[in-house]
């Protein structure tokens, strides 16, 4: 089978996607990962957990296809029917697999769990069905031909569907011959919207060649910059591409693949044997636990302070009372302090300090919901300025809590250029 | 046409969904506008932007469905080609429209934009076709029939399409005669896992009314569990499966709807006019940022800690040098020492302490990762306990800081009994 022909459709089970209580990230986790392999998915259907309405569509859908992967319907209540749905389109019963019994059975132990009837369900499989690994969950997926389409079950809960996929999309690769190198390059940005990158992009690059195709997923508080390739001859054209977006975005640009702010400046901080800490007002703890969400983040990352109220600015980091009752909480001064304050109790090399006002309520005609003044540096070199997001206040949080390691990250880089969003936000 | 007749299919439309580059977040918004009306959605197709491939689904989706929602493909690009497959499916031809050109033109001169041939291609649409208004952007909406089944095209940017469905949903609340009541109850529970809720369930209670539909959605740190009616004659029914429920689960239930553990504690400690705070080592601040994400917080949450060095938990807690030489880190007398010293240190009322091995590495054979020791109370009355957590670092985390919000709820509540997840997760 030539590799363009392949013929992908998507299954989606689940009550909560089709009430909308759950927004379905997973379908388009597969689709990305499959686009590693070049191959699109053509078509995509989702039902609930109805067993007369699962049959009927697997069935249309394993008839019109050359691989199905169906998500969802895995787990072990009554409403997960996949298993006994690809039973009845293959005409074979549900049996206990062995291997997936183990798999149960080793997953509870670990957890010191017992392993009840409802978890023993998930051992139950339609005969003569290939195991999946599940590296994280307690649901093994499973797969089997329905006629000539290849039908894969995966299980619906994201993490457990992303490891599993690495098992799929290596096998993939190997059954479809095509190369496991990545034809995707993703690139972290962390200041540039969407619409921005793609006008600087088409002013900037006027020969962009057709072998190499972009594409952005903005999200917060970072834009991915992707580009993909068909072949292996285009990889001299998407260096060159590298090179010219490098260039074009220069310092906005984080890093490769899945890098963050908080790991680059963990990064960067471990290079140079440094310590950074956190005085942290509107954004609450958000940006240690941007932090410290990093394994080895520990190294680098000793104390952090969440200073909501203006006697605890004052108790905790120092911040002078009477600066705090003259200049309010959100101003230069006690955002400087803050970060002073915050150096001093941990003895860290480097601090962000945060005080906004995150909303809903607590705007001031001088000083509106979405002001938040920034203070970062060492004890030597201490910035700060005031910039303004005027968003919802968990998004508030988000890149406001992004934008103090970003300025980091430009301290620990010895870079001296703004960023552009200085120049939209900047009060 | 009776109530539970209406049979709803969704078509969306977009290259972007299929490549998964863009999740959509539309066909969830749709369902849960439905489910205010006790409507829900039978079966969800999503195909890129390829004309033959939509006129094929559209048609046969018509053929099955009563009101078939299509959303995507309304823009001024190439690539938009609802108004011409809903024209080729019905068998007429495109028109411009005046009504939606004089939107147009008056969404172009409020922008004092001049209208261009991309916008006014938004203008063209299927011969009889009726309009649907759109409240903020410049293309608008439409519908007619195809055969027996309702078509109501929509656009894709989200913002746009929830203006209109505002329109759209008291619209057929109208139709169909539905009071605009909801019929699905939401409970939030903490501790329960879905496998156990749904054995919990089995055992406990005999009589389950088939007219109440039961689901599940397993999140972190919550499980969600969902009562479904499809008439208002069965509210007596979801009522009494409600007070089973509560009997079943107890004070593992947190609150009704979008309620969080924060949102909870957060709630209790302002009727009580009592402040909070914490001392976090391994979850790193994100029991301050689960507080501080909610609007109003500040009332009950002044100051927290993220103290992950143990010089810090010396320094800035006042936690005893020998005793965390002695005992560790990871001990019951570091944790009361920082739980003591937060309330000191703030002079809040009430506070939660944690210190764990958050992995991936740092465990040791008696205390392995996962292993956290919780301190949570007041100054008079605190508590303490060890419980082990084996699993991914972000989750570990997670689920920690939602045990500790969990636990300071119970002391706000007065409740003496101990979680479930207490037996199975206590060292």
């Amino acid at each position: 089978m030539a590799d363009h022909e392949l013929k992908v459709q998507l299954l989606l089970t689940g009550n909560e996607i089709m009430s909308g209580d759950t927004v379905d990230s997973n379908s388009a986790l597969i689709a990305r990962r499959l686009a590693e392999l070049a191959i699109t998915v053509h078509r995509k259907v989702t039902v609930g957990d109805d067993i007369e309405l699962l049959q009927a569509e697997l069935a249309a859908m394993a008839d019109d296809a050359d691989l199905l992967i169906v998500n969802g319907g895995l787990g072990p209540t009554i409403d997960d029917l996949t298993a006994e749905v690809l039973a009845r389109v293959t005409g074979v019963d549900t049996e206990e697999h062995p291997r997936a019994l183990a798999h149960l059975q080793d997953w509870c132990g670990r957890r010191r769990l017992t392993l009840n009837a409802a978890n023993r369900k998930q051992a139950m499989l339609p005969a003569g069905a290939d195991i999946i690994d599940n590296p994280i969950g307690s649901a093994v997926g499973f797969e089997m031909m329905v006629g000539k389409c290849r039908v894969i079950c995966t299980p619906g809960v994201p993490g457990e569907l992303a490891a599993m996929l690495d098992i799929i999309i290596a096998d993939l690769a190997r059954r479809t011959e095509r190369p496991l190198e990545r034809s995707i390059l993703r690139l972290q940005t962390f200041g540039l919207g969407e619409s921005t990158a793609q006008q600087m992009i088409s002013d900037g690059i006027g020969d962009w060649p057709g072998e190499v195709e972009l594409g952005f997923r903005a999200g917060a508080p970072q834009m991915e910059i992707k580009l993909s390739i068909n072949s292996a001859g285009a990889m001299a054209a998407r260096q060159r591409c590298r090179e010219q977006l490098e260039q074009l975005f220069g310092d906005h640009i984080i890093g490769e693949g899945d890098m963050t702010l908080a790991a680059r400046v963990l990064d960067l901080l471990r290079e140079r044997g440094a310590t950074l800490t956190t005085a942290e007002s509107c954004t609450g703890g958000l940006i240690a636990s941007m932090l410290t969400r990093i394994p080895g983040s520990s190294d680098s990352f000793h104390a952090g302070f969440v200073t909501y109220a203006n006697s605890i600015k004052h108790a905790v980091l120092g911040v002078d009372e009477q600066v705090l009752a003259r200049e309010g909480a959100v101003s230069e001064p006690v955002v400087r302090q803050m970060a002073l304050g915050a150096m001093e109790r941990s003895g860290a090399d480097y601090a962000i300090a945060v005080s906004g006002i995150a909303g809903p309520d607590g705007g001031t005609p001088d000083k509106p919901v979405g002001t938040v003044w920034l203070a970062w540096g060492s004890r030597d070199e201490l910035h700060s300025c005031c910039l303004r997001w005027p968003v919802e206040r968990t998004l508030f949080q988000t890149m406001v809590a992004a934008a103090g390691l970003d300025m980091i990250r430009r301290v620990l880089l010895g870079l001296d250029t703004e960023p552009r969003y200085f120049s939209q936000r900047r009060v």
